[in-house]
């Protein structure tokens, strides 16, 4: 094949199908032919036109998952027919001050796929060596492609919980990510209360492992977590911060809000009294490092943790896209790019 | 009832069952009636006459499960009727420099049941507050008992491993201690490999959620764990500390020998080439506290992990301590104190 | 002697200085010839009447340097003639969910010394001998008493800084906490920032042992630390929570406010695009155990830091209170109970 | 210039004074104008010919300072002109599994300087931009050469004393690494105990900043930690493991002993007793990466920590390296390649 075909956008949210031609990696790239595509709530930076010059096209799309086919110069650790994936962090320089301290997740130069970089809305892409992940044979590229994103970064948040498990942690919000993280902590020995509006949730809350369910349309949060004897953590995945600032009173002393739900608008209400009183904490997380992913995949694979997905073809992907935007997907929207 | 039934122990495994008189529990203790008493190695201090006093009678026994049916003096959070358990901590002074931390584990004046306090091989026991444990409903007597002081112990060495889930951790040694870190390990999220000497042990291994096996007769522990990729963390439970030597060339960089064997005869030969260079670690650990031990019930009632056990009536505690100690009991050996 | 002098206060500030006869210390009591005694902010809850019973009248003072002149039942560790003070934690239960997780800190049943118990504004205290704290020869009584309350609140806090020396720390308010916690700061090795309003304190926080000074009424700090390269830490000392809003903004990525000041109106406004992309932390801390004021005590001894303090006689408490509460003190106000 | 004096070694000890064509820099590469190298033990790997072939003629030296006069391609973030220096970490692959986890110091590919590649006994040398650290102007060449290695590995031994200020940290050895472990422990706010055999370094131990001294030819230095206290941490910095054997017994419960010393022959013997019963862990440590030598670095500068040299012109390398060896040298020997 010389040609792929690729879901380019213009301006906001006006895609098209196109053939592009193949194109060779660069040094420090690889190319990947790719298999399956995640629809991610981020893309929208790309697709809703917030990106320096919108005219441009980009492809959207960063939870990739693919068989590498062409090697570019100075690349000695990958080859040709690796399995690998690409996730929120497309890659990073390693020269600046906090790839120097190992902290590649907040690269101050790193590119973004789909508004800096062509994504993976397409059946080939060029992408950044020091962004890839190996993707072990256990597991689908349906499955692994929203593991390479919201289930790293559910991950990630619960790296930062410094309980022992059989201790409570609540999950706010059962979506994209808290369908996840609800299975992510259960897997991880922690007793599980999960958070959401209505009851409508509840039955599956506790088939994907939660020990309880809190409905926040009908008691405080706070208090329901407190009658259950105060949680070590809560893992905030709504993209909402005035829901988060009750969930603090939730904690027992020293326990830690982790933060992953960004809310452009609002903050976070912290009260000093109940943060300074009980050594609580509040905690921000984004994204783990490529090899954290690989940790992350080998959990979910050993310790059987699946996504939940709707998969479409890759020509479906402006239906996609609203779809998922809509809040309805249950949980994660997957392209089959070789559909 | 004003009598109950004891085994006690005079002199080196000279035992006999005995009908002593009920006492009342004095300041800061609680008196138990016994449901359950797991058999265990330690109990070899007292049963083997390793005491100040070897000819004073001595009831073994600190693997307890029971309900308290009387309250001493100064006890203001446990009522008669509650259900609780004592592990190997039978309790601690609380104004000693390493309570004063915190760190009870390592009190000073701890007294140890089954040697210089009468134990749980019997009906009734007198125990000490600070030492007692909640024990949840969802566990029977016989599971909870090896899970307050086996249990115990392997739930503390976890805590030490301070690498992501989907890592691998090695349990050296698949007995009373290794077929419940293995199963802890996994529910626990991380990728597990079991060490233990000849293939017989490897489908149990498998059965109990080990990954990976390894015959450590037919291959060198270390090279075999490199071969996966280099332990995060090794949990050793043999009683040998020569064959803990060879574990730490079997961790990857940064990683942790967890130390729970403990060996009164030779050492661990600790190279310092691999230690420095790698940045490695060797730890010990024995048991925590009674309050970590609730998380420990909480973690394995929530997340599912089960004591393979063999159960005998309180007056074959002569014939179970025997058939303990001949290593052959799988894997653990409980005290059904109520028949 | 058998009465000893006091300063109590009924309703609100309605001080007096009464003869009280010696009261013999009951079961886990110490009584104390008390030295000196710092005034500190806290003291507000018992001065101002906010007690569940302000008609009945209380002695205030919990920053107490003196020595044990009588001993009650079930004490061990202490005898007459130790050298000890009490600090802000009066002392602790022990038997708590808290206590038995060695958070003294957070026990549930801690009395406060000056409003629930009788504290240190008198020439003799009854205290818990939980509370107490050995206080080294080479301290003088009145350089003790700050360092017990808010010196410990500064080392405290300073413990949850985890981060490299050389690295920045600021602090922020150069007062009673802040002047001691650039000591501390540049005593443990970190690179300091201190930031206060206007440029009246910039040459005491350099001679304190400040590399910088960020006067925040002419700068924005946030803006000020990143132009130092970001702090890894602020230790916010005031009692304003708006005011720490927006320092998040001048933390490195990972870096972390630690908030010691208790603001009751306001809440801190966290942005949870700075938190999560940074993965910055807002952690608060209150005080310690008295063994964390053991080594804080041994800290300053050995590592040379003093408060400054001035000091007046214990007849003086009222307008010793009202100098400390115009915030015109430099820094601490201690009595000499002993004058 | 066009040529540059430098000092090779042929074979073992097999010195030279050769002139060389200057060299321009390869890609990842700067070219460093040398003002001072220091003289380490860890020099011998090239100087006694333990090399693949040692017929070829290497430069030793690895605590380099100077200024970079050539910059190679693809480099964005060192300059002619920049003040920099190399440590014992010469550079890192960053693509390797333990470079993609940030621990860049465990790197599989890392070249050392001194007997992979060419080091400072010279006036000019060829160094990997992932090795570069930044010199700040506070500190002359001379005293900053031997911080860069002898310090850093002092530096990250101290990072894993999980201690509060104010405790017990003991440092074994007052020699090139340990005249620095005692200034960088107390201005780190630890009370130091400094252990040394004989009484001759006491004197200069307490002018260091040590607190106590331990001659551990005419008493046990475990007994004396234990009358002391305990020590919450050894930094072993003798090449000598059975010399750290006893040391264990030093340290209070859960303290550890960071291994900072390699023995290529014998290996620590730890008693299994005293590490499970207390909790008590052997850490190895090597060094740190270059940003950590910046933080190292801004230490030394900020909170006032020095060296103790002898300075020798570059051409009496020779001589320099056998003083280092004689153990005799005061403490580090340190080459001024400007004379």
């Amino acid at each position: 094949m010389s040609t792929y075909r690729a879901i380019q956008v213009t301006g906001a949210r006006n895609f098209s199908l196109v053939e592009r031609e193949l194109v060779e990696p660069g040094r420090g790239q690889v190319r990947i032919r790719v298999e399956a595509c995640g629809v991610c709530h981020s893309d929208a930076v790309g697709v809703e036109g917030m990106r320096p010059d919108p005219s441009a096209p980009v492809v959207p799309g960063h939870e990739i998952v693919g068989v590498i086919d062409a090697v570019g110069e100075g690349i000695e650790d990958w080859r040709a027919g690796d399995r690998v994936g690409v996730g929120y962090l497309a890659g990073y320089c390693g020269t600046c001050e906090r790839c120097r301290r190992g902290d590649f997740v907040t690269c101050s130069r790193q590119p973004a796929m789909g508004s800096d970089l062509d994504g993976g809305y397409a059946e080939s892409v060029i992408a950044l060596a020091s962004g890839l992940v190996r993707v072990p044979d256990g597991l689908s590229a349906i499955e692994a492609a929203p593991l390479l994103c919201a289930g790293l970064t559910t991950f990630m948040g619960l790296r930062l919980v410094d309980a022992a498990p059989g201790r409570l942690v609540a999950v706010q919000g059962i979506g994209g990510l808290g369908h996840l993280a609800v299975q992510y902590a259960a897997r991880q020995g922690y007793r599980v209360a999960a958070i959401a509006r209505g009851a409508g949730k509840a039955e599956l809350a506790l088939r994907l492992g939660a020990d309880h369910y809190i409905d926040s349309a009908s008691e405080d949060p706070g208090e329901a977590l407190q009658a259950l004897g105060g949680a070590a953590a809560v893992i905030a995945t709504a993209s909402n911060a005035p829901s988060m600032s009750p969930l603090i009173a939730g904690l027992s002393p020293r326990g830690r809000l982790v933060v992953l739900g960004v809310d452009v608008q609002d903050p976070i209400a912290v009260d000093t009294v109940t943060l300074t009183f009980g050594g609580r904490e509040v905690i921000g997380s984004i994204t783990g490092k490529p090899v954290d992913n690989e940790d992350n995949l080998a959990f979910a694979l050993h310790r059987d943790v699946r996504p939940m997905v709707e998969v479409m073809p890759l020509a479906d992907a402006p239906k996609a896209y609203e779809h998922m935007m809509s809040g309805n997907a249950r949980f994660r929207v997957v392209l089959d790019t070789t559909a």
